[in-house]
């Protein structure tokens, strides 16, 4: 009988889990991340203790997730196959970290989480652990025999729950799974899972599309310093924003009002498999556009260029659950040199779905007028472009002979 | 006195050029490339003809275009700096290598470009000159001593024309630079020059911007085989429109309609100099996201995977004018031997400024809805996880102790 | 009861396994692949049928290893980490590929190997098994959980032997294993498992250390045509040899006694375990340096360029198993086109483990002695350097300021 | 009249070039920088004041060459075309900066060198120069239209010579011209531009060929920390050599001896010309073995794959005389990091132009015999990779469907 903490989210298959856990004679910690997803934390509490926990943690680490996920994801431009933001990629490493150290805490080093056997997270979450903990015990019930032998599906759970006095919420079952933090909400698994099928609109929660955004642009000021922003402004409320939590939930709140961030797209698990996937990240689409565009004037090419390369690389190590891996430290301290000089404003309009970017500004800036203007020579001989030309074509016209 | 080729375009800075050569003593074949702007050609042959051009080139390129430099680009997804789809940088190595066939014809080796000495034109047409004619002379007024003695800015060259009857366009001169073809129009210089203004809205031509667009979804269904388009169907109208041209014609034309593919940004010269570019590319913008949609299924992981590493090398390459090198041609034997599954149907909705992707299809696909669902164990064994983790797991423990 | 090929190589391992199998009531077709093994085939069939084997198959696939797995990894410049020119990672996926084929043919899809579970070997059987037929059955005892309980090491495989009437090997036990094909000898495990300690020298079968080697040069000229070499010529003795496999078997010798190509290093297996291994592949050795020795005059500088970025993603598809994948299809297309014009003669000097190229000589080549000459200024007009460099420093003087 | 600070190596070709600039009218500070030439300063000094230089410095930049130049692209492994170990790339940075700072302190903007205009070397004096002194002026006799006109070879430079009384070596003209530092010895030129012919055992200056070392081992320990070497022992003469400089210098006497680090290439000048050089390495290439081969126990596999990666990018920069660029800055800030582990013994045998290495050890090492051996199942359990094959297999299966 061994104390296991629990990575616990209130929901159907980690009460289950926590009961049978529980029910096999198991102590059982819950552990419970705000990673700022909605949820009445007290009733998630006291449900875990009424399913026989032993004892509740419960976390905030929204700020934590902001500032040491989310940003140096931002500083890096950190996308999965070109569209996915790695909302639920970037908190995985986070959540699990603390587990680590709850554990340590509670001096067990048997870890537990809810996660499928086909998915990406699992591996996130073990991957994480066992960095921190290479002798944990890891227990993954949709990856286990019995468990999976018992429970086949969705209605096993919830017959289960029912037997078991498992508070199962009311509303009817959403044709579809949801995870949410402060990153981003995304959307998989049933009625999703024909790629040809269009998402329902009413499948959004908090997030109103572009077709129903208002007929009307919000102009906005994002400040950045050594590539994380600082301070947003809103042009017409006047209102202005400082603080990383405070300001990532302004433009949650103001870019989901007006229908930015949503991607459709299926994508490749790590694990191989295609995988649909409907992506709403206001905030992180606001500060990805605004990031890369402050960094055209801030970056020197070859540095841009090379971020170009790395981009992907970096992408792909976080959807896979390699945050904590010495290839990540290694591509992060050259993206943390690259952008001691990102700083500045950028201008922005958001409108029905449209992140538009008017304009940008920095002290640092590297664009230099009189270089650019095709009306004046300036400080440029355009003589020199001529030997620059005539270089580059040696190679070429050696090969044409 | 020699006999050159010049790429006239009927402009200010071309026609002062083809005039100045003439009254140098050459004789100056005119040769006006169509790759889809929207000239009066008649009138740019006869305004050759009259500032003294022995002879007058027309040519029609668009097909050409679309098929053999736009769709190649976009089997790779090629794209400069994240944003430019590359709209006059495809259009100038195809311009270039019709210069060098004229000039064969004509049996000169004398070839001319109005293109300005600190951009990038002028280097993407001379690699290509040289690339097909190692031994071509080259004349580059904008970069020769003599000529920019004489015309140190706009106002010399319209003093010019004025003083030699070349007809200058009657309407006030506009305060930014422009250029046009089917892939895109695009806008640079003038006003442009402070990167923290605004573009104005009057400045677009023929494109209505995301907020002035029409408050309706516009459908369309775009088919491709072989990863390039050959069908767009307008679920509304019900028209169907085939063939190469005619297809990217009609995405610029709806496209254009509904705010689509404006790009505002700050990019790096291959000189290395900045500059802030304004690019309007419907059609492109549409096929490029619709075109990666259905790679997202029918593409292996891992050459999607390759594919974002080459793409923006690739995207380099054509920026700076390598079409044609030993390079491309390699990269482009890779992206030619990926496409050839990438086929089927993308469900696209237009609306004020958003390519929103409703769904893909392909009989090719290589998405499986049973490995993929959640909610079934389908043809996997959920405790393969296990060990794919632990093993992947095994040097971050090594690592981690 | 199942139908199994097994590969069969004659050893104790798979001797044990197939009278393991057979026990267990299994038919056993036994298939041996002859890769260039220095092995009496004839003996190995009697013993497969003496264990028990219903039918065995001894297959000739040198020529096929030699010009369709090394000869492509040649012209990729294939290597991992560096040093390892992948003998046994070239040698699996042909191995797996026909075996695949021999299953077809005998009418089952069971599968069996003898090697680890914690090498690569077993990787690349599988994942060439299973690309070539998915729904094929493995058998692999050592990751099976009753064969790994009976035999728990070598002295266990021995006793089973000795108790089944298996031959085993009369000389002592060496403290070392080894794996032989035409590509390579390679030695790992036992003695050589601590990677401070050097191998002994008497562990080297059939290759001449250099410090044993003749104090005496060979010289040869290898020629070769798209990538690959067509001819090799002995100056001394004169004598010619052509045809891919019989050149090769040609090199391993003369490069064997003249101490060529041994590596000893730690390497980093797929699983993430590392691991120490010594190779001898004197050919590939020597076509290797050869091979990227006349790239260097036929190749255009960024395709080479290109093809250092390649290399080690090739080697590291080629190590893991990926030979067969599509990602290696599409790279290889890039790897194909670029040989087209690789042609020409290498000039070498074997010494004492010594691959001393001496010259090289190409009627495609691109290398020009009037640019190259820093004697004369040739076609080349030293000004263009000044803009070349002008316009390079741009960026840098912007960042320098 | 300006004061020109010149890069005066006391060969011919800086001679005359400095008493050219001074009968032009200049003012001339002659710069010698030590790095590792054997030269006879204080000849050179007397020389330079001869020619009429105003003032002449000797600069002693062996060590900071050796700790801030050689070690750092040590640490990177950066090799160029896959041969070149930069020895003469590495060394201008250095020298081309201490210029700039002599320049300043000079109070003059005047700088000047004596490279060719078809060479690397222009490039990486210049650009240096560009990065720190922005404004600077530079004068490159070898592209100057004047000195080129009057200076059509070699034989006008000694004609020049013998009318203005600059000393000219009385030995005959070596027929290829050499460049020399402590890093290599560079020769290229004269009888080396025809690829074809091997270089005159002659020619080598202080080396021994491995035909003409002697038959006898020499070994060595070099002991690293932090990723460059600390120490060296020879275990037959019990010395041991601290100190960066001390035993770089030992290393190139004891390799020079051995016949170590001699490569015969075709190269691809950075201004797109071929070009054939011989370099003479021993202290870098027995270094650059140890390191890689030190790296094989004590980097995480991946970080060593990204370093295989960034080998030849940063290669190239060096190379290309962009050691002080904003992405190399990038670059070598993750390469930095990467080497904080790499600290141990490597086990050398040096014999007749072999580096061989017999073993590696490291109290940082991430090697488990545990885990490598194939003789025991240690903590690994086969049965995961079971898991960990059939999941990568998934795309495979699907692929081959």
């Amino acid at each position: 009988m061994a104390k296991i903490v629990l990575a616990f989210s209130g929901g159907l298959d980690t009460s289950v889990i926590l009961k049978w856990l529980v029910e096999k004679g198991h102590e059982v910690v819950a552990y419970v991340a705000d990673v700022g997803q909605k949820e009445d934390f007290s009733y998630i509490k006291h449900k875990a203790l009424l399913l026989g926990a032993s004892k509740v943690y419960i976390e905030d680490l929204k700020e934590e997730f902001v500032t040491e996920y989310i940003f140096p994801a931002l500083k890096a431009g950190a996308v999965y196959e070109g569209r996915y933001l790695l909302g639920t990629a970037l908190a995985r490493p986070l959540i699990a970290k603390k587990q680590v150290e709850i554990a340590k805490k509670e001096g067990t080093k048997v870890l537990a989480h809810g996660c499928t056997g086909k998915g990406n997270d699992q591996v996130r979450f073990e991957l994480t652990w066992l960095k921190f903990m290479p002798d944990a015990t890891i227990v993954s019930p949709w990856k286990d025999k019995e468990f999976i032998t018992k429970f086949k599906g969705r209605l096993d759970l919830i017959k289960y729950a029912k037997a078991n006095g498992i508070p199962v919420s009311s509303t009817p079952n959403k044709p579809f799974s949801m995870d949410e933090n402060i990153a981003h909400t995304s959307y998989e698994s049933g009625i999703l899972e024909d790629p040809k099928k269009a998402p329902p609109s009413t499948m959004f929660k908090g997030f109103v599309l572009p077709q129903n955004a208002p007929d009307k642009e919000t102009k906005l000021i994002i400040e950045f310093a050594q590539g994380v922003p600082i301070k947003v402004v809103n042009l017409e409320s006047k209102r202005e924003i400082n603080g990383a939590l405070k300001l990532f939930e302004y433009l949650n709140m103001i870019g989901s009002k007006n229908g930015i961030g949503m991607v459709d797209m299926v994508e490749n698990r790590f694990i191989g498999i295609k995988s649909r996937g409907v992506y709403v990240a206001p905030a992180a689409t606001i500060l990805w556009a605004a990031h890369k565009d402050l960094e055209s004037i801030t970056l020197d090419k070859e540095v841009l260029h090379l971020k170009e390369l790395f981009a992907p690389i970096i992408g792909t190590l976080i959807y896979n659950g390699l945050w904590y891996s010495p290839e990540m430290e290694v591509l992060m301290a050259a993206i943390q040199l690259s952008q001691k000089g990102v700083l500045g404003k950028v201008f922005i309009t958001l409108y029905k779905g449209n992140v538009i970017i008017t304009g940008r500004q920095s002290e640092n800036s590297l664009y230099h007028q009189g270089l650019a203007s095709m009306n004046e020579h300036g400080d440029f001989n355009p003589e020199h472009s001529e030997g620059f030309i005539k270089t580059l074509a040696l190679r070429l016209m050696v090969n044409g002979k």
